[in-house]
């Protein structure tokens, strides 16, 4: 096995909103990006790091950080592309937060690396409610989900920059409106990107991935 | 609108497990069986029910919360199968407790029902925690969820009589392997009953509705 698997605990000692200020300005000093990744169960989170990563690693160093309730599935995944991982196991819990992540940073090992992902707990609700001190937050919606989801889980898209919505291959099998779906995020977050895109066969990742790319360049422009 | 919308306030006065055994055994006295449906976002709960219902309401009286952060689609959805419904508001909590099934309970009624099918939050995670004092747990899989699920949201599949493997008709779009599924189910819970099903074109939901009239009917001989 080629990466650790570290077990997090909850702060209760600071408030999570001041420990992930703290957390993204110390990665912004550093001019390291930390992009956090959240979706439902089952969307696609980790099919999509394995398209995104290697594209990513043409130019920059990747980490990459896999939080689950249990199990080392994805971790073993995501060390076949090269980039270093670690597996966070969260215990129960069901998201993470700024000092879960800072736990994470610290065993993963932040030196030499200019981008780390934080694959977040699988779940649409909770996450959603905790800053982990990352960069930009994004999200995937995968269509067999349904278009109605931004009605149902309003602060998810809210606290996301980007949308994925993923396996639009399936589209022929579902009855999936993108333009609503659209509509509904924006209506929760005018800010928010929304790219369409296919993991599997890998249509649209390429304008995802000039986004990722362009905000890991702005975020280190900022630095120092 | 044909239904009531309920903001739901969570219990800080007892203890969960003894507040949902008590509303447990006041349901066995009155002859009403709760079922609490689980699932990710986009499984297909509410398509389930409304295939679901129609088949239970040959026979038995049937009354419907949904539960949900916000919104009341699901409701307007289930209000069209005739039965009594109810939208319950979890002001952004991630799942039900049984003072919130309660609160549901009194709101909706449950004078002249025999069947109560609660329809909880869109979360493989936290719902699995908290009794919500239902008589049986059902919960749904869906095939894009993929099928390493019950590896990786354990205690979901762990707390669940039932286990529905909903999309079998989009089994050919999706690399999943239902002996997989059942095989690493069981791992987690031996008893679990598992009903390969599409709620879209009906396959496989005969048996399901076979297994839940005969947990309803043995559910009402505990009667008094």
């Amino acid at each position: 096995m080629s990466f650790q698997v570290i077990e997090i605990k909850k702060s209760v000692l600071d408030s999570n909103d001041r420990q992930a200020n703290m957390l993204r300005d110390q990665l912004r000093q550093k001019g390291i990006f930390l992009l956090n990744l959240m979706s439902s169960p089952g969307s696609g989170k980790t099919t999509t790091l394995l398209k995104t990563i290697p594209e990513l690693a043409r130019k920059w160093r990747v980490g990459v950080m896999e939080a689950d309730i249990d199990s080392d599935v994805d971790a073993h995944t995501i060390s076949s592309t090269g980039a270093r991982v670690i597996q966070l196991h969260t215990g129960g819990m069901c998201h993470l937060d700024a000092y879960m992540t800072r736990q994470g940073l610290e065993a993963l090992g932040t030196d030499e690396l200019d981008v780390i992902i934080l694959e977040n707990v699988g779940n649409l609700v909770c996450p959603a409610e905790f800053d982990t001190g990352a960069s930009k937050n994004a999200m995937i919606l995968s269509v067999p989900e349904g278009d109605d989801k931004p009605l149902k889980y309003p602060l998810m898209f809210s606290v996301c920059d980007a949308l994925l919505v993923n396996k639009i291959d399936a589209l022929p099998m579902f009855d999936f409106d993108m333009d609503a779906v659209k509509q509904r995020a924006k209506l929760r977050n005018p800010a928010i990107e929304v790219f369409p895109v296919s993991a599997k066969t890998g249509e649209g990742m390429e304008s995802w991935i000039q986004w990722l790319d362009r905000e890991i360049q702005n975020w280190k422009n900022l630095k120092g």
